[in-house]
């Protein structure tokens, strides 16, 4: 525990020397190669309570205008820095939830305030287009250039979409069209169909149904809802077609003392899975495709093996149903890969990847045998929208993958990673009561409590000690930082979590 | 004819002088008070085929990586100015579909760009807050002098949504809740509620019911497109839920000839509105809320009277039904009020009120009755994703919203429009057999042709002589202009189309 004891000294001293004019006078950190160029404060600052009272204020003022029961506090996002986010009461919290997983580069991160001010981009961010109908003349360019290339190995396809929840909805519309022309062989839509479809009502509208797993998240549009099983609240009182819902595997840790249950445990969900196909396909309601998490984020930081995975895609070629791994939240780099489901070695890729997030812009990748195909003349508007996208959006993420690539930034996860998740095994070890299930892959790491009543009180303790951190599951906590989180970081949010343990016990 | 014969004359001298030049050579239009900062061309230059040789390669590239069936001809953006869109050959077009409606100033307007140079925005624009958890310190200041100081009459309630179909998914979710609430007294979910609703199953998950109109286009997500009734092809080999669909008035045109027929079928579509309340009610799938257009786009530019939506209101209020007013298309001025459903004189504002496209950013307005209340702890994550909108469109928006007022955009629209309606009528009047029903509000103005054919007859006509407009329904050309649009535009239409429909005779 010297690591601990040493940070421990460390926040001690920063916290007597920051002062409200901490970030006026930043200092250069960033101690591995390439990310030296990222200034933030030396560690977090807290002055009031969270929120504090400039943000109960405003809080108020929200309030006369819009519901504001999710609002944690308000944010001088100006004065935010790299993985520290800053209050409008000056507070700087080490950010490790960032903006529910969605902020890659941390606050202010130079590559963008120097992309915003390129005279080549600036037509991008203030002439928004139809991406569908007139693409601009460098839309080509930009999507290979930023998309294609961080590409899942084997996909070819990609659509632009401007949210997660949009990037699902069109994605498994896409699963029901590819499946639907694998039953018809291709063959044009009957007159029947056609006058049905724009009624509800079949064949026009066939009962298809997606299978998806109990604790996914997949988003809270109707059809990402429906697929979404997670909080009663988010779908509390709203109408949702009665579709198959699996049983995720729920694995026992430590994975290597349980191996045998952890195997059985799986097999169990997959024979499952294999029983709902066959019994929704025998009531009329056949499964288009399958909709999946590579590691359920939401639902609690939940992990199945590799082999969990390749039995999964072997059920949807074998059923002839759809693959989408839903990368929302687990896509952009932060498990070490720049994908989660290339840690599964998939003998083929899956047909359908999903994204959004820290990838700047929603959308999906797709493999060749998924592309739109039938009904040639109008095909262009089964996938569909006014906007696609927004190219204001790709050009950041065009920055975004530069600096990935020229930092070698899965390289820096992969690292900080591993510190990570040895570290928070090592506070494991020390509260063993407290701290539960320890696991991870890259930065994308969690550990449980035993109780949701304990999991807030040790989340709310951190954020009163300056470090940010999500809630998951019904008693998890999740990490969730930029990809330029560093060891250093790991060290203050370890000595902050034992202290905070400390009163807890 | 007068007015024509010239327009003609400056149509011919414009095709003479212009050259690949042109918009290198811009000269100052716009003589209508406070409209003469935005610099744009004379008229359209037309160089090649649309698509050009240019055109034909990037779209043979993007078709690569992509389906492109909806794709029209890739435009230069940065050389698109005010009503003008540039492709990539060479070719400037008088733009009078603008990204499907969605372009409110016209092209690289100088607002927009002073926006994106002033040092308090840029934050807004590299910063992408997850605004319902960590809003920025002035997003209630934003909201204020953006989005509530163009409220709808009545409407105090704002919430931002990133694009039209998740304004429109989060708004339907809202009327679920809000009938939900009428039906229970506001009492807290049973355990039974409470399970059910994570697995897609009543009680949690009860079988309501949305009333949407046939011919109604309001998005293409699942619970959005549940509502939408216009093409097949955007439904085609979906699940959709079985919904009640009423019938929206068909009026004939022209109006004043048909007072009685019109006022008839207007009787007959309300009284079904009120057979399928019943219905569905009786056979326990109760409507929980109305969506509808206030004048419908998508399915052909159909507008029904003040009085029918009065009367639809009524039966709202009559039934505890929710009223949504879905504005995506019709709102930010384009019919000479703010919003369309001013002009049909309700007794009370709408429950809902959707928006998105010219208005940079998606979202609702909603009423303090539907605003979020039952369920107080988790409240807040009801209606929430990640990004809940984008404050670098309100920033737009606020430029935007400041343009329309002190350039009188709404004055200006008023005047342009009536211009653009007695254009429609004396070309119908020279046509009698070609252009039918002519029709409109401000500038959002259409005519129908005898047949799709001619109507794409006439739309590929105008495109091969400089003019972009957009279809809807069966046989119409809809008029979508920006907010800039002037008379001298609507003469250069009127030329155009003018040689166009003799060439069609």
């Amino acid at each position: 525990m010297a690591r601990l004891v040493n940070s421990s000294r460390n926040f001690i001293s920063t916290l007597q020397l920051q002062n409200a004019y901490l970030v006026h006078s930043l200092r250069l950190l960033g101690t591995q190669a390439g990310l030296s160029d990222q200034k933030e404060p030396s560690g977090p600052t807290v002055k009031t309570a969270i929120p504090g009272p400039r943000s109960l204020q405003l809080l108020k003022e929200l309030d006369a205008i819009q519901n504001t029961g999710a609002v944690q506090f308000f944010v001088d996002y100006e004065r935010s820095r790299g993985n520290y986010i800053a209050d409008v009461d000056g507070n700087i919290l080490l950010d490790l939830y960032t903006q529910i997983a969605s902020v890659p580069l941390g606050y202010n991160h130079p590559s963008f305030e120097n992309a915003m001010k390129k005279p080549e981009n600036l037509s991008a961010f203030i002439n928004r287009p139809a991406l569908g109908v007139y693409p601009p003349s460098d839309w080509v360019h930009r999507l290979k250039s930023s998309l294609l290339s961080v590409a899942p190995p084997g996909m070819t396809q990609v659509q632009t979409m401007a949210c997660g929840a949009c990037s699902v909805e069109h994605a498994l519309k896409t699963m029901f069209m590819t499946y639907q022309r694998r039953v018809s062989g291709g063959s044009p839509p009957t007159e029947e169909e056609k006058e049905t479809a724009t009624i509800n009502q079949p064949p026009g509208c066939p009962p298809l149904t997606i299978l998806s797993f109990k604790n996914a998240f997949h988003g809270r549009t109707m059809g990402a809802l429906a697929c979404t099983h997670t909080k009663y609240l988010q779908k509390l009182y709203f109408p949702q077609p009665d579709w198959p819902i699996a049983t995720f595997p729920r694995l026992k840790y430590p994975l290597e003392a349980h191996e045998a249950e952890n195997k059985a445990e799986e097999r169990s969900c997959l024979e499952e899975i294999r029983e709902l196909i066959e019994k929704f396909d025998k009531r009329g309601t056949p499964v288009a495709g399958i909709i999946v998490e590579p590691i359920q984020g939401e639902g609690g930081d939940n992990f199945a093996s590799a082999e969990f995975f390749q039995s999964l895609q072997d059920i949807t070629e074998e059923t002839g149903t759809g693959l989408l791994m839903d990368e929302v939240q687990t896509g952009c780099g932060v498990t070490g890969k720049f994908w989660a489901h290339e840690h599964w070695g998939l003998r083929r890729p899956p047909d359908l990847v999903t994204f959004s997030k820290k990838m700047m812009t929603g959308g999906f990748f797709m493999t060749e045998a998924f592309r739109p195909q039938e009904l040639s003349i109008l095909l262009g508007f089964r996938v569909f929208n006014t906007w696609m996208g927004d190219p204001a959006k790709v050009v950041l993420l065009e920055e975004l993958v530069s600096v990935i690539k020229e930092q070698n930034l899965l390289n820096n996860v992969q690292t900080t990673g591993e510190y990570l998740i040895s570290t928070i095994k090592t506070l494991q070890s020390h509260f063993p009561d407290l701290i539960l299930n320890a696991r991870g892959l890259g930065t994308y790491c969690a550990f449980d409590l035993p109780t949701a009543e304990a999991r807030d009180k040790l989340l709310m303790a951190l954020r009163e000690k300056g470090v940010n951190i999500g809630a998951g599951g019904s008693c998890t906590l999740r990490f969730r930082p930029t990809l330029i989180f560093q060891k250093h970081h790991v060290d203050i949010f370890a000595t902050i979590c034992e202290s905070s343990l400390k009163n807890m016990k």
